[in-house]
């Protein structure tokens, strides 16, 4: 199949058809920029994020986790600089009162015409009259305390870089850490987004992947290189194809006052070169800012070389939900089967929903007994589906949908020998194994290195 | 050790100084009813998560999962009733101006006098004069949209239950199920708590783990019982003594108009006895109001039979958050090892933070690089730490208060012979076991039946 047939149609609908991705509050008429996630993308977003954990956290040991509020203090937005630059330029439309992102309305080039015009939108006026661009905080604000007229005005995160930041301390004194060591945290912001397209891409609360790296400050150079390059490896590690990544560096007058340096990593996206995740060098900027905002010293000192400093931070931070995205359009694939369209999701193994799926030939004959049998004994260590529905073909088809690496059939021969066939989504090649030794032949194959059979 | 030592704040302490649970944002004078979560909070309450989904969803083949937008459409709440009735009665004081919930003054046996009054917080009178009590919404409220004047009011979730009977219709057409099934969802909800105390057990955001029952509503008693049972059961398999708990049955006077039941699992506290799980049959309440309001029809048409009927639905409802809290509760001990005091979690291993600790004895003679190779073997099965830091026993101690069941040390034999000790968290015990087999050796233990060495 040609590459530029992945639409995002065909993902969209792919996701709401099998449950992995719906519209949000449909039955009431959806809400803008949010989606509900389904089951199999319940367990494909938390197969990105234990992959996180994974890299980031369990296999180093210079990596430790939080988890922080989500309405904070409110003085941390102040420190941060959110409460005063966190903003979309917005104009509105004197004639529809429709409002829209000046940013986006450059991007798709329809310089100070309304967008809504051509459409069918109610309230629509014949003619439009665009306002100057005026800024809008993007922070989602609410109050706290007793009743409104006397709570107290926060705000909903809108990244969970902060939350770490303003446990810098915390973390020095509960957990022996010392620079060079990160603190990785995965959690839920908010933004009020009110352009919104391209599905999960970007949604008004979305979940983030966000680690702060403490480094002394002469290492920073080094470090930002080499989490350039562990990030722009891990998509890759999952089975994202080479060509369709890509790591752009910012030029000088994209870089924000306090960093030296800020990488982008990008997929190709059925909408084009999009970002996925960025990697900065901020320098000491974060913990200056909340040192002086709440009087706290925020500085590490080294008792060997007598040495007090405030470490430099190198911060990977990426979008679980868009993360999820690429790695579903990167997997997505048509081909035929015996003449038979399929629709399959070549994911990475360790991503994928559902692991094995298990199914008897029959409805009778013994079969159900034994591939439930087999069912019991695999789902206490891989996540494991049993379906006895409908012919085999269309049973291998719903699997390959979701992406589901192994097939198990048991079948006439089962009952006589006790082998069972093993079916591999890519290759389709099939081989009988014995059902003792099912679940090690899987669990073996599952932690087999991976290779995208996109790449030939 | 007698029971009643483990108090509150005794908990509360070691969660601060070994990194579990900090107050949240206290570099800026802390917020009230929010807590960060630290690296070994995070891990812990990770680990009450996934065992709640193995139980739940892995383990079972009539559940599915799902993930909601923490806001919803605006309708969802005057749907479910949110909107009118979730609100708590408040008093004010019109000497000091302090709001107060009516329902704890009358617990705490103050009547009508300001509970304040002998407190020495700023801004108080002299004498408290209280208002009648006037229902407050618990619900925070948002603006989304472009600008505040023209967005709409939207409401952050108070429970994540309405997020599945919405997606009701979504798991049916995407993922033929058929009642009795079950719809899980794990994430944060938020109230707008006012008096707060008891650490994590109520705060203004927290974790729940809620699943809906969707049955056929015959069979809704027969499920209720046994639902009650399950979770009352999974509760003792994760090491909580059974004298700590009981299934309190609500009174006919507790229950809302359309529960048929409702049963409170409740935990020994130090506090006393308060409510880990509620386990409710709420017949078809939830999906006939929302099928009114959304006009969409929320009935499940069984094919083979040709009936159909809005299933009843059997609800447990579990907060992550008080659930970590009994654990460590129920798990915290005090003992002596030679003369020396030791505090230790005695927590089941699927829930320690940490599996495995490594440990050179010395940091010369070829111990650091055995024990650093032993790490990285380690590593890749199961949450492990490594240590050099201090005298061995220091270690231990370390390891003891964060619940690490097994801590491996190099020593010299090891360089001589190949094998290194295992020492276990609870009976002390230590024994050598051959590098080579050493992860073998401690996944089959992590695995083993375990029974909290507190029951004897």
């Amino acid at each position: 199949m040609a590459e530029d047939a992945v639409t995002m149609d065909k993902i969209v609908a792919l996701c709401k058809r099998r449950g992995f991705v719906f519209a949000s509050s449909d039955i009431y008429g959806g809400m803008s920029a949010a989606y509900d996630y389904g089951h199999y993308g319940v367990l494909l977003k938390g197969n990105v994020k234990n992959e996180w954990w994974r890299a980031m956290l369990s296999e180093r040991d210079d990596v430790v986790a939080i988890d922080s509020a989500i309405i904070q203090h409110p003085k941390v937005w102040e420190a941060s600089g959110h409460l005063a630059g966190f903003t979309d330029p917005l104009v509105d439309c004197k004639t529809c009162k429709a409002r829209f992102r000046a940013d986006h309305l450059e991007e798709r080039a329809v310089g100070l015409e309304c967008p809504r015009k051509p459409s069918k939108l109610p309230g629509e006026g014949p003619d439009c009259d665009l306002t100057p661009a005026r800024d809008f905080n993007l922070m989602l604000k609410t109050t706290i305390g007793a009743v409104e007229e006397t709570g107290s005005i926060a705000y909903l995160r809108p990244e969970t870089a902060q939350g770490i930041f303003i446990n810098f301390k915390n973390a020095l004194q509960s957990l022996r850490v010392k620079p060079p060591f990160g603190i990785a945290q995965v959690g839920k912001s908010f933004r009020n987004e009110i352009t919104t397209k391209n599905f999960v891409f970007r949604m008004r609360e979305f979940e983030q992947m966000e680690m702060e790296f403490f480094v002394p400050p002469a290492e920073a150079p080094q470090w930002y290189e080499s989490w350039k390059a562990e990030r722009f490896d891990w998509y890759q590690r999952l089975g994202i194809r080479p060509d369709h990544l890509r790591l752009r560096e910012h030029d000088a007058d994209e870089l924000s006052h306090y960093s030296s340096g800020t990488a982008d990593v990008e997929y190709l996206f059925p909408m084009g070169w999009s970002e996925l995740e960025g990697v900065a060098n901020r320098g000491n900027f974060d913990l200056t800012q909340h040192a002086e905002h709440s009087g706290e010293k925020l500085e590490y000192f080294d008792q060997p070389t007598g040495e007090r400093y405030v470490p430099h931070v190198i911060e990977p931070a990426a979008g679980a939900d868009r993360a999820m995205l690429a790695f579903l359009a990167d997997a997505y694939d048509e081909d035929e089967i015996g003449g038979e369209k399929r629709t399959v999701l070549k994911l990475h193994p360790r991503l994928a929903p559902v692991k094995v799926a298990v199914f008897p030939l029959l409805r009778k004959d013994g079969h159900p007994e034994l591939a439930r049998e087999l069912f019991a004994a695999l789902r206490g260590t891989m996540q494991a589906e049993y379906d006895d529905g409908g012919a085999i073909g269309k049973r291998y088809r719903r699997q390959d949908e979701i992406g589901t690496p192994f097939c198990v059939t048991v079948d006439h021969q089962s009952l006589e020998d006790g082998t069972v066939t093993v079916r591999e989504r890519d290759s389709l090649t099939q081989e009988r194994v014995h059902r003792d030794e099912l679940v090690g032949h899987l669990a073996a194959r599952l932690a087999a290195p991976w290779r995208s059979p996109k790449l030939g």
